[in-house]
């Protein structure tokens, strides 16, 4: 079996790594529109060999890897498969993307969300155990073919993944909650300090607290401006949502109600029991 | 030297531990208003014996390690000193709290602010290495007793810790945005989440981008109520930065200008140069 992945970043770079640790594939194939990340994926071993657009779409199996823009322009452009080949994209917004599927391909195509990341970027972020203990979601999955689903919930089962299944509605809820919006947050607190005379003199001081709620502020604007564009109305709703609650603490502090305060504390810890 | 610490949860447990394995003490006497706190204190080691408040106060050095509302209480229940002794608080806001100190009982004060905590609290959340390589502030040092000060810089730097020195006003603005603020953002996005229909659905998905930005919304609300209380306007002005910078995003991706909102993005990662 030969793998193709599109897009050599953090994802798509530490998936060659986990596929060619748990040999999988009899040679990994990769593409990047970045020459210098086609190096240096070369280099750091991400992948046995470069190819173009046009030749990696012939793997059997192709894992699109990139922004999620560019997952729809590179789905739009997928004119014809053989009958076995799987395609699989692991974008982070998911309605867009399945719309892009061309209707008569459907089957050919996966529609995956590992969740799962870090706040670092490129082809030098990449590392072998990002996938491993963490949720794959399956979304939409009713509409791929049974081959395809086959074979992505063996190749997930070989990283050591957790598989859960969703609508792409629910999806792109749950998600904007849960990570777009939570970005958004951290990008406003990072931006927000900055914008302070003296940065250096306030981040200097920082705890375990700020390092936390600043991490993912360092990740890539390139791919979360394109995630806000493709799930707008969900993260526009979260942020609306986080704002209401950001009130209450903020009113709750104007009128000196410290003890109604306190229980909203203690409500936020019953996060203990799920998480 | 015999060492009294009030408060035994997270930060006094730890300091007791922390003392206890660079022999700084004879002996570690602890004090707690909880009498399960005191039992447990006891039996997990954090401290060789309890006294009640009237005997600890007798203690060479005292740390106070309660929440800051307790903090001033027994501040200002502090009638006599003898003139070697060390009173050391380690308050999370500093503008209250020195202002309780009795002035002529000024220079056996010594305000103290380590940047350092989890999400935990009780004694049992303690552990030994909580302080190590962690700043410490020193704050308003100018008006502490010379003797006070080099016994408190000399147990700091046993402990590992790196000293900075800040007065109490730019102390109380900085930490506002470094640590009171951010915790509300974050026992904010718990709250929003735990509102919805299907809290459980929601963060079952959870990759380590909600992780880190929902971990410190697990931590005490006594704790951090009273910090809200005696920051109040810088905690409230720091919030109105946030909810402007916040808008920022909103509006660019209301306007679908998303050019912008990665330009945004992009301009937070300058964060990497400094943290």
């Amino acid at each position: 079996m030969k793998i193709g992945i599109i897009g050599l970043g953090l994802m798509g770079g530490s998936l060659g790594l986990a596929l060619k640790e748990k040999r999988i594939a009899s040679m990994i194939a990769g593409s990047d529109i970045n020459e210098f990340h086609r190096r240096q994926a070369l280099y750091l071993g991400l992948v046995d060999e470069c190819l173009d657009m046009e030749e990696i779409i012939q793997c059997d199996v192709v894992f699109i890897c990139t922004p999620v823009n560019a997952i729809v322009d590179i789905i739009k452009n997928i004119k014809s498969l053989k009958a076995n080949q799987t395609i699989i994209d692991f974008g982070g917004t998911k309605r867009e993307i399945i719309k892009a599927i061309p209707k008569k391909l459907r089957k050919n195509f996966i529609s995956l969300h590992p969740m799962c990341g870090t706040e670092n970027f490129g082809p030098k972020a990449a590392f072998k155990d990002l996938y491993k203990n963490q949720i794959m979601i399956f979304v939409d999955i009713i509409n791929s073919g049974e081959y395809q689903i086959d074979l992505a919930k063996n190749i997930c089962i070989q990283l050591e993944m957790n598989i859960i299944k969703m609508d792409s509605k629910s999806h792109d809820r749950h998600t904007a909650f849960i990570s777009h919006m939570p970005h958004i947050l951290s990008y406003a607190l990072a931006n927000m300090v900055l914008k302070q005379e003296n940065p250096q003199d306030i981040v200097s001081i920082a705890g375990g607290g700020f390092k936390s709620m600043s991490r993912i502020s360092k990740s890539s604007g390139v791919m979360w401006s394109a995630v806000a564009k493709q799930n707008k109305s969900e993260i526009l709703k979260s942020i609306e949502l986080f704002e209401d609650e950001l009130n209450i603490a903020k009113t709750l502090i104007q009128k000196d109600d410290f003890e109604k305060l306190r229980e909203w504390m203690n409500n936020a810890n019953k996060l203990r029991e799920i998480i």
